[in-house]
Formats: C-alpha cells, sequence, structure tokens
C-alpha cells in the first residue's frame, strides 16, 4: 500500500469512496456531483481541492480530500473534508497512514493547524482522532445557508 | 454606509476588527498574526481569503471574511471566517447587509451553500442566523489538530 496524490485517472475510484463515505454517514443520497464537477474543480487551472489516494496494488483503498483554508487568529491552514477506507481494508492502518500525510502537507505548508468535521454519533472516529492527537472543539457549531434561503439572502444585497 | 472590497489599505483596519472579534468571542488573546500575516496571505499573487468592508465615511464599521471550500456532496462552497460589526454600529442592518453580500458572491461564483462556525452560547448570533435562513448542522463537530501534535502526527507519515 502506497499514498500517492490522485490524478484524473482516479476521478471514477473518487466518487466511488464519496458515495461510500456520504452511505456511511447515513446520508447515500446526498452526493449530488458527479465525474464532470471532480473533474472541473479538482484537476483544472485553480483546483478547489486536493486528494490523496491509498493505493493498494492498484486499487483505491481509502482517499483523503482537502483543501486550504484560513484562520484570523492563526493564518493559513488545511481542513480535510473527506477521510474515508474501504471496510475490506480496515485495521492495516490506512485511516492513520492518510491522516499523518495530509498533517505533513499541512506542516510543510506553513500551516499551524489541520481540523475537520465528525459526526457526534460517529464514536469510533472521534476516539480515533482523539488518538491522533486532535481535539474536538466543544462550544461550535456549524450553520449554513443553502438552496432557496440562500438566493433569498443574495436579492437582500 | 456602503460594502466595499478590502485593499491593502485596509489591513490596519482588518486586524482591528480581528481582534475586536476574538475579544467578543471571550478569546482576547487567540489572534497569533498581524499585518505582515494578512498582507501576505490576503493580498498576494494566490489570496488565501477575502475581504469584505462596511465602510461608513471613511470607517470601518464591520467586516465580512470569507474563503472558498468545497464539498463532495454538493460542489463549490463559500465558508464564511469572521463577521463583525463594531457595537457602535450595530443596529443598522450592517451585519445582515454583508452576510447577504457575501450570499449574492457564494451564487455568483455557482455555490450552492455558503456556511460559519458560532458558538452555541452566542445565541443572539445565532437567532440572527436562522432569521437569515441558515440552519444549524446540529450532529457535527469540529476536530482540530495543532502544534506539536500537529508535528507528531505529521512525523508518522
Amino acid at each position: 500500500m502506497h499514498i500517492r496524490l490522485a490524478t484524473e485517472a482516479d476521478i471514477p475510484d473518487i466518487l466511488t469512496l464519496i458515495h461510500a463515505l456520504a452511505t456511511y454517514e447515513r446520508q447515500p443520497d446526498a452526493v449530488q456531483i458527479g465525474e464532470a464537477e471532480l473533474h472541473r474543480d479538482g484537476f483544472g487551472p485553480q483546483p478547489l481541492f486536493e486528494c490523496l489516494i491509498a493505493d493498494d496494488a492498484g486499487e483505491a483503498a481509502g482517499f483523503a480530500l482537502y483543501f486550504p483554508i484560513y484562520s484570523t487568529w492563526r493564518g493559513p491552514s488545511i481542513h480535510l473534508e473527506d477521510l474515508f477506507v474501504q471496510p475490506s481494508h480496515r485495521g492495516r492502518g490506512i485511516g492513520k497512514a492518510l491522516l499523518a500525510r495530509v498533517a505533513a502537507l499541512a506542516l510543510g505548508r506553513g500551516c499551524a493547524r489541520m481540523q475537520w468535521d465528525v459526526l457526534d454519533w460517529n464514536t469510533p472516529a472521534i476516539d480515533f482522532y482523539r488518538g491522533c492527537g486532535a481535539v474536538m472543539l466543544e462550544p461550535w457549531r456549524i450553520m449554513r445557508v443553502s438552496g432557496a434561503a440562500l438566493a433569498r439572502l443574495a436579492r437582500q444585497a
């Protein structure tokens, strides 16, 4: 198993992994993007994300998808959007290896932090992340405006 | 009052607003960046953020600082890192105007969403955001690894 940066050739595998993660997160119908969007958004002149593949003899065993964010307290940071290992490949440290690789990338780019979101019922993931040195930002919640509400808000500009 | 994109000349005001927001969030000593970092990170060839200023006759009454993020379910999105209006300028709809302007920018860039973080004790802000059409992503929490723990994790890559 080795970890490498994804290329355009990995787009079908990335989409498979995105769907598998959504199903694990109990939102199997949430994925509204496809290969064309991944191509446009990740592999064009100004990519919106980067992706690492855990490659097991040509098979995509897992992935980590991340992008730069910014903290007005600490400066450049990395947000890990997705981290997932296919169930058939678990128990071999692939998740940890992917997380560590993103951490190394973050450090190399001068980031003081990396962060990600987790579902509060996903105790195995939370325990795993804590074991990797992460802390939960207890009092923080995420708010979102989307769809018709976003359009309504934008009209008030 | 008018809302405009920040320029390098606004960096001292942006830093003042960042400090004022940190104090409001009960973390007055959290800001570890200064004017040099804001210059490098926001106004170079590849900016990590953009910033809107609510300009009241030459005075920076408030600001919104944001950057692109990516959802593997919905595609391009905007993260609003900071939204703040100086207390002396509140009650005139400046916060709403800033939020609406970021929403309009997000829509114009093909985003299906925008999102941000809020402290769970900040009921006035939560109520304000809900009135603007936002929802809280109840089961999600934020995890972070930083400093020595980030370096330790990176060494395992």
